[in-house]
């Protein structure tokens, strides 16, 4: 079945060359015209970059399930637009501010901010776009399934609600005060980890999975998610901005809550073990099938940038 | 069948409950929670007002078909939302700069700039986890088809779009020059049309009509939003703050592309008459039974606020 690094990177090629076309200038049916500056913006966002975890997420998930391989990376792309989406609206100087991504300048340096808004707004929209074509899956109940479900993880009681728990928590509407250790959970839950339970869910409703291997698939994702945003986290404590690709340290001069912040770099270490172990019970009732899912828990804990 | 008034009404005293009980504190399955901040804001955005025409097409057509009311009630209600997260975003400091809406702050000045687009991108999401759910219809491939149809009326090909061919024709990226005729109207077909078409094609979606008469009420909505947005410009231009619950000529005074700066008032005048008789006769093939969707051509063409 090819390395892990092999399979991480042939997902990584094919959204590439997938996230291009969708991206193109021609109207589709429906559309009047693509404004230029627009769709360049767009593209400035998503393309050239990333690991592109979201869609190798939904593409292993559904290979569990032998569900096939083109819509699921369909519907991985979608999600990635979705997560590029968010990545463009939290950089905005009103949120947080910051003019470096992926060692690129942000969309709305490179650009301006009306354009930065609006490429953010049309990125969401394309995502519910693609999850509605027949190419994602041939049942209209199964596509309808994943827009409610990307709606549901994105929208205020997911993502979005998370970035705005985010905000509140830096004391930024009232006097600042410390989040409890399950404050940060909930908050990380949904502001990173919605996303990444979503992908690993859809991967699971393309193969018309069983509600119990949904939710095996759920238990995995939603420990990777938590283990994802400790690892960002020390990496923001530990790194140089060369490393990264973007600001270091402006977790801490922002006062943002972390676990890192609540239970200590060793506390935090100690956490991202455990959740490795948790996302390894979580996919037992699949066996060897899945060790791809177990190698990209351990790679998600162990990234550098 | 009641007036025409009465009609109207009736539907925004159902959208305005149902509006609030889908913008609830509670979080749906799917949701971890609802920030109160977040939801206060949206329901700022949302709730309080607006003759509801957009929900109101979506029932007329639908009624024209057949199709159930609560259903169309519900689809149409999607789309007030989606409207009302373009309302906030537009009115953004980097966009259109406005600081009252219905005579009353815009979101950005009641919250702020953080908030405000946070509450765009949940309200824009929100529209898209309604339209996927059961109590729309129960064919999910209607549902389906409603998701592709407002995510391409309301994306980089449609509304967000014509945004951005708005801030372009302001001069904003590069030197300004005027727009001809033809270009107006596809800016405008694209801003405020798309979501009017869409409006009233939804009708005959969830009627499950044929394709010619999904064609007919689509010319009659693409009058109609064309009709929408010439009132709108003369209203700026006739117009004062107090009347028009926002800051009046601020079109001219923001260079804006409008057809009454093309046209001159009685061209616009004339062009308006026009499009109410274009209006009139894509409707013939339904008789009287769309006799209501007449009045609304009419109701739209002479607003006044």
């Amino acid at each position: 079945m090819g390395s892990f690094a092999d399979r991480l990177n042939a997902v990584a090629t094919e959204s590439e060359a997938l996230l291009a076309r969708l991206l193109g200038d021609t109207p589709l049916a429906g559309e009047t015209a693509r404004p230029e500056r627009l769709v360049a913006a767009m593209r400035h966002a998503v393309l050239g970059g990333g690991k592109r975890l979201r869609p190798f997420l939904v593409v292993e998930s559904a290979a569990l399930f032998g569900a096939g391989r083109e819509g699921a990376l369909l519907a991985g792309c979608a999600l990635e637009l979705l997560h590029c989406y968010s990545l463009v609206h939290d950089d905005l100087p009103a949120m947080d501010n910051d003019d470096l991504r992926r060692g690129q300048p942000t969309v709305h340096k490179a650009y301006d901010e009306a354009t930065a808004i609006l490429a953010g707004d049309a990125l969401l929209t394309l995502a519910f776009d693609i999850l509605s074509r027949e190419d994602v899956h041939a049942d209209a109940g199964v596509r309808i399934a994943l827009v409610r479900e990307l709606a549901r993880a994105s929208g205020l009681g997911g993502m979005a609600g998370g970035q705005m728990l985010d905000l509140s928590a830096e004391g930024r509407f009232a006097p600042k005060r410390s989040l409890s250790e399950n404050e940060i959970i909930t908050l990380q839950a949904m502001k990173t980890g919605a996303l990444l339970r979503f992908a690993c869910r859809a991967g699971a409703i393309l193969g018309q999975a069983n509600a119990e291997q949904i939710m095996a698939v759920e238990h995995y994702g939603a420990a990777i998610g938590e283990a994802f945003q400790i690892a960002d986290d020390l990496l923001d404590v530990e790194s140089d901005a060369a490393t990264l690709g973007k600001a270091a340290g402006k977790d801490a001069e922002a006062g943002k809550a972390t676990l890192v912040a609540a239970l200590g770099i060793d506390g935090a270490r100690a956490r991202l073990n455990h959740l490795i172990d948790s996302a390894d019970s979580a996919l037992a009732p699949f066996g060897a099938k899945a060790d791809t899912l177990r190698a990209a828990a351990r790679f998600v804990a162990a990234r550098r940038n």
